[in-house]
């Protein structure tokens, strides 16, 4: 997503595009320019057609086999195995499996340049075990990203609990009406994810976020928050040497998907 | 969607399934039954998946080829051609044509039931000459469809100006904090969708909606608004013999695209 245009591009359930984030990006900058006939460019592309959209825009394709790790394949080997062995012995109480223990891939990045534009996006490989098709929040408009001139988000987590929470949108909305970006970050994921009445039958919320706020050129701030045990996550400047990472964790005794923890830095 | 649940379901660019709206149907109720090993079912399903959903839960499906109406090919290939001439003259400011002479064919539904239940849901072809592999609005959260306790919506028009704007879900936040439905509607459409920052670059803001709001039981009523030229609508109650139709049209002078109007019924 664009702030500075306020576009949004995105594509999904999409095979053998090498960076489906270049092709996302190619769809969004697309929407600048209006087509002949008063025809709207498209925001979200998926399957096959996503797939000749990354061709005639010269976004390299490959074979989907190549995209494929040895250790995504291990995994999934794992995965399936489990859960035949848990469908065998469903009735059975004693045997417990969490598919949980698998971790994930989705990653996301927020930037701002010198002219205070910004930008945000985020790609995934979806969820272990999904079906065929799915589309997951990286690809819904306001859950996995949002940028406008003055905030950029990025989300990670539960992808059908950020659809239905438009957890990005909502935290922006949430940050225009708050004078502490801190409070608007732990209030947003606390009012309209925890407690959001969309998810009021699901169980653990588990959710990550990456907010940059932009108040003006000398009140830039990078947060991060998260409903989950940990979060790894990064950042660098134009004049920093190499980027600075750590691992958050959400205190002793607070429970995964129940509870959030609020950090940040600031910056000008 | 159902709006006792709060639960959302669809699927896009999906070739071969006879009614797609009741493979959104399965996908919207799989959700009230959680999967094994803590997996979430999906909302959104695309492309071959969706397909082979709508396979595996035993929804009907055809040969493609058995779906195109002799219409629809007609109109697509007027349309193709008119593309093409255009594109050969594009330097020729002589040469006017508009696409939109092409009425388009995206259906709406609201309901509510004895106790008060909702739901909502809404099909689209999409637009003419459109990308293949194009989502639109009808498979977007919050943007074709909205269902909750209190009210049902659906939607139509230009399919990524009501995906960025998430008219649906933002049309009944308004109508939360409103005391007056066809005001409420009014400011919906006006503050969200024309005036929207999302849409400043847009020309005309095409759109039409139906809205289903349960106050209480004696307290219930059917509106409709467009911003396009006209719109058909029709409804009916468990004792009407037929449905009602008719055809809203904007009033002499009013612009569309610029300017909305609001009408309804009250019924219980």
């Amino acid at each position: 997503m664009d702030g500075q245009n306020c576009t949004f591009g995105a594509c999904g359930a999409v095979a053998g595009v090498k960076n489906p984030i270049a092709l996302a990006r190619s769809i969004c900058d697309a929407q600048r320019m209006p087509l002949t006939l008063g025809r709207v460019p498209p925001c979200l592309l998926v399957g096959s057609g996503a797939n000749s959209w990354a061709k005639e825009n010269n976004i390299t394709t490959v074979d989907p086999v190549t995209l494929i790790s040895e250790k995504a394949l291990k995994t999934n080997h794992y995965c399936k195995k489990k859960l035949a062995k848990y469908e065998a012995f469903i009735n059975d109480k004693n045997v417990t499996l969490n598919i949980e223990e698998s971790p994930l891939d989705t990653i996301g990045a927020v930037a701002i340049d010198n002219e205070g534009n910004i930008a945000a996006a985020c790609s995934s490989g979806g969820v272990m075990l999904k079906h065929s098709g799915r589309v997951g929040q990286a690809a819904a408009y306001g859950s996995g990203c949002w940028a406008d001139k003055a905030v950029g988000i990025v989300t990670s987590g539960c992808g059908e609990y950020l659809m239905l929470t438009n957890l990005a949108r909502e935290t922006a909305r949430t940050l225009e009406n708050s004078n502490m970006a801190t409070t608007g970050v732990y209030n947003s994921i606390t009012n309209n994810f925890i407690q959001s009445p969309m998810l009021s039958r699901s169980k653990d919320k588990l959710a990550g976020m990456l907010v940059l706020q932009n108040k003006n050129e000398n009140e830039r701030e990078f947060l991060w928050a998260h409903t989950t045990k940990s979060m790894c996550i990064g950042y660098m400047a134009t004049n920093s040497k190499r980027p600075t990472s750590r691992m958050s964790y959400l205190p002793n005794g607070r429970e995964p998907g129940h509870s959030v923890i609020v950090e940040g830095i600031c910056f000008y």
